[in-house]
């Protein structure tokens, strides 16, 4: 039986991708280790990360003064990482407030600085996105800060949010590298690996080069994105092996055309299931049209009596993973860049018939 | 040709470890995923993680009053991780420096109180571990820290500090589950993954509970131990796949009779390695014979001219990373727990021949 995994996160990798981790987990290369056992500052692994890095800055476009950090500690991290770098004597930035993650990095930033909550959408129960003619942006804020697409909501910003001379900075976990983007319009832009890049433990961190260098007092080193910066990623030793694996998922995306390619499908992905929800009252989906994610789409049935009859089916046929977050309950189909459309197919013949036999 | 990595770290990992984590690299006991691919809040993972922490504390003997976290960032978060956590109100702390790790993790306390160095071996180049006799213990401090294996000068201390009611705080990364401890006379140990048990990325903090809860101001919420205990290092997304292979790293240890077990090949390993360096002057090592590392084994030629010759006569045989550490130059042998005594029976073979002939 194919399994298809709608994991939120830690997600479903590539299939060819992890056979070739499968395959170079003895011996990488001729070499006569793992990855795993490589002194990151041999020539094997230095070559790994410098290729890894080549390949993220041709699919992402990232211009040349932007530094691509390879970090540990997840978004958690950077929720303080970005005032401790960011705040450079300023009293305060502007957070948007769309959801789970949004909230938990203003938590953290108010730790820092003021924070100006520059729009909210609380009210609808972080089911849309406020545009930017609502949003109250103060002049003087340190940066922006705003997460373009909700992993547990499913609400996702598919406009660059203009902020003039100051940084615009996202977080970028649920989304990178599932559409192009325009690197130049922001300061930093930051990501857990564990849904579109490749394990857990990697945090990727774009940001550019006139903002580093100035933290606040008491930020530890490794909080430091200059330490960083001026190591290449080696001032420590980094998350070796899931970077390796990282850049095998980059070949994987250039090979697959790219995200331009990459938007095509995510898009034809994500149609088919909002298509299958909107077709019958008896599925909905609680996101506004306009801001329905193309990664994470939470749904319910009309009857949440169903639903553990829904997900005992679903696993039955191999669709796994799809219960909602604790937090919102209902389901919630993970479909990012490693879903094939095949396991989108699947989910909705299962819906469909799941809707026959109990609607 | 069979290949012996003497890495300082990441270094070589059980060849029985990484032929099971090939075998489940795709499809981890039936369940259709990898473990790169599990939600960290899954049955599957939960569990994954639940028997890591039974067999670490099983094979430490880590008393019930003892929290075990799993998190990222390295020991280089750790330096500020402590003092942060540890000082509790107090204005500083007591550091032995014996090292290049320890003069790092002193230089990161500088930044949120007083070190007080108890005792430096700086005098004779790291060459030896101060006796604690010659210790100057600040009865005042907030904690006591050392470096118990030096991965860089080979420096290791067999002895347990005796601290009194001052928690004792190790950097235990390159010692770590290489010979039998008694945790309870601990307040913090900490260790890196990367050379005795994992994949890099994962780091190990075993914290006594009363210790725990009170952090200076400013503290980042992921550098509190409470957040991490509290949720079982669950808070965020924890490096899921480094867990995992180290929980077989542990079961390979178990199954080789644990700790003891250990200590007796380590010996037989470092013995082997240190009697070829004490019968010729043609190799010589720096370190007091006292505090020779049973993991680390630094080792210098006595024409350094001829370090080169030797590196590549080595790496021919399948001998490698055997560079010393760029800050003390000659050689470096790194005899982790997954060095087979065949490894080492191989090297010292070979520095015969090279005397031999180069003699």
């Amino acid at each position: 039986m194919t399994i298809y995994n709608f994991s939120a996160g830690p997600a479903v990798l590539p299939r060819d991708v992890l056979l070739q981790v499968q395959a170079e987990m003895i011996n990488w290369h001729g070499s006569g280790m793992s990855v795993m056992e490589m002194s990151h500052r041999g020539k094997e692994f230095m070559g790994i990360a410098a290729e890894a890095e080549a390949d993220l800055r041709e699919l992402m476009g990232v211009p040349v003064h932007y530094k691509v950090l390879f970090l540990q500690g997840g978004a958690s991290s950077q929720f303080a990482m970005v005032p401790m770098n960011l705040l450079r004597g300023k009293t305060g930035a502007d957070y948007l407030n769309t959801g789970e993650w949004s909230k938990k990095a203003i938590k953290e930033a108010k730790r820092y600085g003021a924070v100006n909550v520059v729009a909210t959408s609380e009210d609808k129960h972080f089911s849309y996105a406020p545009t930017q003619d609502q949003w109250k942006l103060d002049p003087d804020a340190a940066y922006v800060h705003y997460t373009p697409n909700e992993t547990i909501g499913g609400v996702e910003i598919f406009w660059t949010p203009e902020t003039g001379s100051v940084p615009l900075v996202a977080d970028m976990s649920s989304t990178i590298l599932s559409r192009p983007i325009d690197v130049s319009k922001f300061g930093v832009i930051y990501a857990g690996a564990q849904k579109n890049i490749g394990p857990a433990g990697l945090t990727i961190v774009i940001v550019r080069e006139d903002l580093i260098g100035q933290t606040v007092p008491g930020t530890p080193t490794m909080f430091d994105y200059k330490i960083h910066a001026d190591n290449e990623s080696m001032y420590n030793t980094p998350a070796t092996f899931s970077l390796y694996t990282a850049g095998l998922v980059f070949k994987w995306l250039k090979a697959r055309g790219g995200l331009a390619a990459m938007e095509n499908t995510n898009r034809e992905k994500a149609n088919l299931l909002y298509d299958a929800l909107d077709a019958t009252d008896f599925y909905s989906s609680p996101v506004a049209k306009e801001n329905r994610s193309l990664m994470n789409v939470p749904f319910t049935l009309k009857d949440a009596a169903l639903d553990e009859a829904f997900l005992k089916g679903a696993k039955e046929l191999g669709l796994i993973q799809l219960k909602g977050h604790r937090s919102v309950g209902g389901m919630r189909a993970s479909i990012y860049n490693a879903m094939p459309v095949e396991g989108v197919r699947a989910l909705v013949d299962y819906m469909g018939e799941f809707e026959k036999s109990h609607g």
